[in-house]
């Protein structure tokens, strides 16, 4: 069970900027400033803000690093911010990481329990093992063993950060990749 | 320039339990607590407490996860805890790294520049090339694009693990590693 096969489905459902409706380009407008962009530390002040005003979901605020990883993830421009569309579709990607972390809170203590946590995952489309479930609760977890939201959605984000570097480089789906030190350590410390 | 070869030269110096001073035995027992080993909490709290005293270098405090790196690096026996011997070859390096630190903070500004932060890494015996500067710069400079302590020792300590996971999984020193989707996840969601 610790070597079982791991494996991702991840909908890759993007919302372009035709997408998106009058009301989120007006709340988009309003949060992205002159540039028009959304940098890693305006995501984090949105983030705060947003469950700062929820008493049912414990956090102890989004780091940067959190917010660069979801940055990174959305920015099919390779800008290093984050355009209308690309906001609206990580948008879409919070609502229902929020949706399956209420969904499995089941004794409602605003935080993951360890067993919570692996049926959010399941729910979320990663297939993983007992091996990387204790290496995600080594890492991510808080020293009550519990993970609270931003770390829930930093270790989602993440998983399908290296998930899609996998995909990409075993191009020919041989089910492994090769990698010399340069490009390891351009994914590694990613 | 962006693909020139890197490296790493690190000294492995380890020091045992037997190496340890009687001071440095006393105040390792004050700070273990009852189990005379050191958590990644526990030392989150001691990195915290010795850069609060200094006014010459800026921090905006030890992450767990900066701490939790440490002591991965670190623990030799794999108990996820850091005892005397492994505390005190942390500590040699962490006084390392300061020294390192305040030798390249030339204009004294508490912290590290981007071309400092190039020497510095040089000094402490890493090659890199421009790409990999350029994603260590993005991910642990604040908005300001410099890097303080707290995120210099992240940062320093994570290349270190990168470069020796690589090592040992390229034990034919062929330059290069296969991996399967499993052993991706477990070194790259370390």
């Amino acid at each position: 069970p610790c070597d079982d096969p791991v494996n991702a489905e991840l909908d890759d459902e993007t919302v372009s900027d035709d997408d998106v409706d009058a009301g989120f380009r007006g709340l988009f407008t309003k949060l992205a400033g002159d540039d028009m962009e959304i940098s890693a530390v305006e995501l984090r002040t949105i983030m705060n803000k947003i469950v700062a005003k929820r008493s049912d979901i414990k956090t102890d605020g989004f780091s940067l690093e959190t917010c660069r990883i979801m940055v990174n993830l959305m920015d099919d421009s390779g800008n290093g911010k984050l355009g209308l569309g690309e906001f609206a579709t990580l948008w879409k990607k919070v609502q229902r990481y929020l949706g399956i972390y209420k969904k499995n809170d089941t004794d409602d203590s605003g935080t993951m329990s360890t067993p919570e946590m692996r049926v959010a995952f399941k729910d979320a489309g990663f297939t993983l093992n007992n091996n990387i479930y204790q290496l995600l609760v080594a890492r991510y977890s808080d020293p009550d063993m519990t993970i609270d939201f931003d770390n829930f959605v930093a270790c989602l984000m993440r998983l399908e950060m290296m998930f899609k570097v996998f995909k990409t480089l075993d191009a020919h789906e041989n089910g492994s990749i090769e990698l010399d030190l340069n490009q390891w350590l351009n994914f590694a410390m990613i």
